[in-house]
């Protein structure tokens, strides 16, 4: 038979093991509203546009070099292209792929563009092929942090052709958060 | 010394708590359930796919347009393009980026294709010119609903040509789930 | 009025409780230790390469096939691309994109490129054109192994061009692990 002092002590251990059960169980917490946060959003954010150049026919030549607005949306996920300028600003720091397709259906145009990352000319292509209907493409991947801008140029004095077969386009994507 | 009292008010105290513990942890029991559930599926579906046209030479002239059924499948993942139609059908609704290249190696043959989604051209793109071993490409991220198909279609009278160099190609991959 | 035997009895049967909420609390314990694996280390490894050919101008023709080295690196996330070699080695098994454009600007030369993994062609292209600046490019998906190898070659007695424009790349990154 337990005595009144062993009752005693038996509840002086039992509840000194409910304080550390609920310490712990606090530290638990911490950790699980950790992982909701994480949990809630496991996704990185969805970055991503595809465009298509104009309807409008040919673009140049012009005096000088202009940045070229595409003005077909197919998507913009994230809204990180701004159409009226044509610039893509980066929403997060990252790694994106960027590629495009340039074409020129007349044999007396020739192509030349430049793609920059902010004031900076990432790489430029020509096509100056004396035929119909070239078409001329690139892709590069760019480290772009928060704000910095992506945008493609024609150079003066060359062209590039569109309409609404969707020959020219410029399509990006965040690869990964850095 | 405690009472007997004393200690009959403990043991309620202690009684009161533990239920109390058992009632929090049957919560956090539910959410580490459902992290369980996310975690063991943390990653989104793997849909990508990669063709090359034909062993055969030269696709056309033929006198309608026809769906270019891509016999060569370097990696098929998730199954969702059919070689038996040349047709892919978006397993799950997201964005998709799609990219192709056709390649023409005679100076008498003209390239012309359609990019489909649905019943809808995406894009349409030519290559007319007059040398010999011309490619084009293009690319473009598409939104497709569950069950949506994308597929290339050679343009009457146009050409494409393709061998065992897998000079004209189809590829395509999910970027995220919506 | 409770009697001492009854507190005896309530004592025992929390004190059994107790053991039985430190046993669950434990197997919890081991889950959020799980999770916190899983959790610290959310993503897919960081494997994309973007490079551009040579500043040096035309490469080639040469009396034997050559594996091309790209000497400028835009990006060499996880430094799998090895640019003394030219050599793409895959960190992690998994589903790789790999794409490329390469340019001519004399209408006097030929390209013709094979893209290699481990010693097997996967695909070639060639642009034979008689025009200026003429473009050639091509994207395929690869399924590697840990340790597989990608790289492109020049044929012989084919060449290409690139200066500080960057004309001719070559690009890839992982799409997923398998």
């Amino acid at each position: 038979m337990y005595t009144f002092a062993d009752l005693e002590v038996r509840i002086s251990s039992a509840e000194k093991e409910m304080e550390e059960i609920k310490s712990e169980n606090a530290g638990k917490e911490r950790q699980i509203n950790k992982y909701d946060g994480i949990l809630l959003n496991p996704d990185q954010p969805k970055v991503a546009f595809s465009l298509g150049l104009t309807n409008a026919g040919r673009l140049g030549p012009y005096n000088t070099d202009i940045t070229l607005r595409f003005s077909k949306i197919f998507k913009n996920y994230g809204q990180a292209y701004n159409p009226d300028t044509g610039v893509f600003t980066a929403p997060v720091r990252g790694a994106y792929y960027f590629r495009f397709t340039f074409c020129e259906i007349n044999n007396a145009h020739w192509m030349g563009i430049h793609l920059y990352h902010n004031s900076k000319i990432i790489m430029t292509n020509y096509d100056r092929s004396n035929t119909y209907y070239e078409t001329m493409s690139n892709g590069v991947i760019l480290e772009l942090e928060r704000g910095d801008v992506v945008y493609m140029v024609l150079q003066a004095p060359y062209t590039v052709y569109d309409d609404h077969r969707n020959y020219s386009t410029f399509t990006g994507f965040l690869l990964f958060q850095l």
